[in-house]
C-alpha cells in the first residue's frame, strides 16, 4: 500500500480485538520508531511495550479511564531520556523527537492493518509509577496497538484550502 | 513502495536541485498534512508554502543562515492557529499536533522521492515577520522541499534493544 492510502484510510482506533499481536508485527512498528528522524539524531527516546494484561489495566486507568487501551494486546509508552533541551525555535526538542517517532509508528502499523490510538490525556506521573519509569525519564505519549475491532467512519477534515496558503500567511 | 521502505531510506536532505517542484507534488505532500490526526480532530494549523525565491532566502538566513534551505523550490513552514492547549499529559497540544502533520509530509515527500530536512533551529519572530505571520501564530517548524542533489549516507541509529523495552522501563 502506498503511504497516500495509508495516510488516506489511517483511522483513530478506539476498539480492540482481544487476539494477541504477532512479535513479528510488533518489532515492524517499533523499528519505524527506531529509524525516525530526531534533533541532531540524539535518539533521545525509549519505547515501553506493555503487554501485560494488569499493566495495561492500570494503564487505561491511568489514562483517564479509556478503557479500550487495555484491550489491545500491546500499550507503547513513548518516553524521552532527555527533556531540557529547547530548540532555537523555541520549541521543546524531546516534545518533537518523540512526536516525529511516534507518528512513524502509527503509519507503519496502519500498513499493517493495524490500529493505533495517540493519547494524550494521561496522569504522567501515574503512568510513571506504573511503568517504573525514572526520575527525569518523560512520558510523552501512549497508544494502544492491535487488531481493530470497529471501522470507524470517515473523520472530517478541513479544505486544503482553508488550512494552506503560499508565500505568506493568509 | 512500502511504509517500512520508505522509513529506511529516508533521510534529511542538505542539498536540493534548483529545479521546480510540480505542484500535483507539492499538493501531495500537503494533502499528507491536511489528513494527519490532531487532539480532539482540532486541526489548528496552517501550513504556508513558500515559492517566492527572495523569501525563501530570508528563512535560510533567518534559520542560522543554513543557505540549502532556499536551494529547494519551496520551503514549507508549519504553523499553529491555537498554542494555549495543554494536553492532560502535560505537553502542549499545538506542538504535538504539528509534529505530526509534519511528519507525515516527510514520509509522503519520500515517497515521491523528494527530499525535506526537519528545521527547529530558526528565529521564530524573523520567520514570522518574513512570512507575516500575525500574532498568536506559532511557526514550529519549516522544511525544505524539493529534489534531493545528494544521497546522503546511512545514519547510525541505537540498537533495537537500546531503545525498546517490555513492560516495564529498563
Amino acid at each position: 500500500m502506498d503511504i497516500s492510502q495509508v495516510i488516506k484510510q489511517r483511522r483513530s482506533i478506539r476498539s480492540y480485538r482481544e487476539i494477541e499481536l504477532e512479535d513479528s508485527k510488533l518489532n515492524r512498528v517499533l523499528e519505524a520508531a527506531r529509524l525516525a528522524p530526531s534533533a541532531n539524531n540524539r535518539q533521545e527516546w525509549k519505547f515501553i511495550a506493555v503487554k501485560d494484561k494488569l499493566l495495561r489495566e492500570k494503564l487505561a486507568e491511568a489514562a483517564s479511564r479509556q478503557y479500550f487501551i487495555a484491550q489491545a494486546p500491546v500499550v507503547i509508552a513513548a518516553c524521552a531520556t532527555e527533556s531540557q533541551s529547547v530548540m532555537r525555535c523555541g520549541q521543546p526538542r524531546y516534545t518533537v523527537d518523540i512526536s516525529i517517532a511516534v507518528s512513524f509508528m502509527l503509519l507503519q502499523a496502519a500498513e499493517l492493518g493495524l490500529g493505533t490510538c495517540w493519547i494524550g490525556a494521561f496522569d504522567e506521573a501515574r503512568v510513571k509509577e506504573i511503568l517504573k519509569v525514572p526520575d527525569g525519564i518523560r512520558v510523552v505519549a501512549i497508544t494502544p496497538l492491535g487488531y481493530p475491532a470497529e471501522e470507524p467512519g470517515p473523520r472530517p477534515r478541513k479544505d486544503f484550502d482553508q488550512i494552506v496558503c503560499f508565500d505568506v500567511y493568509k
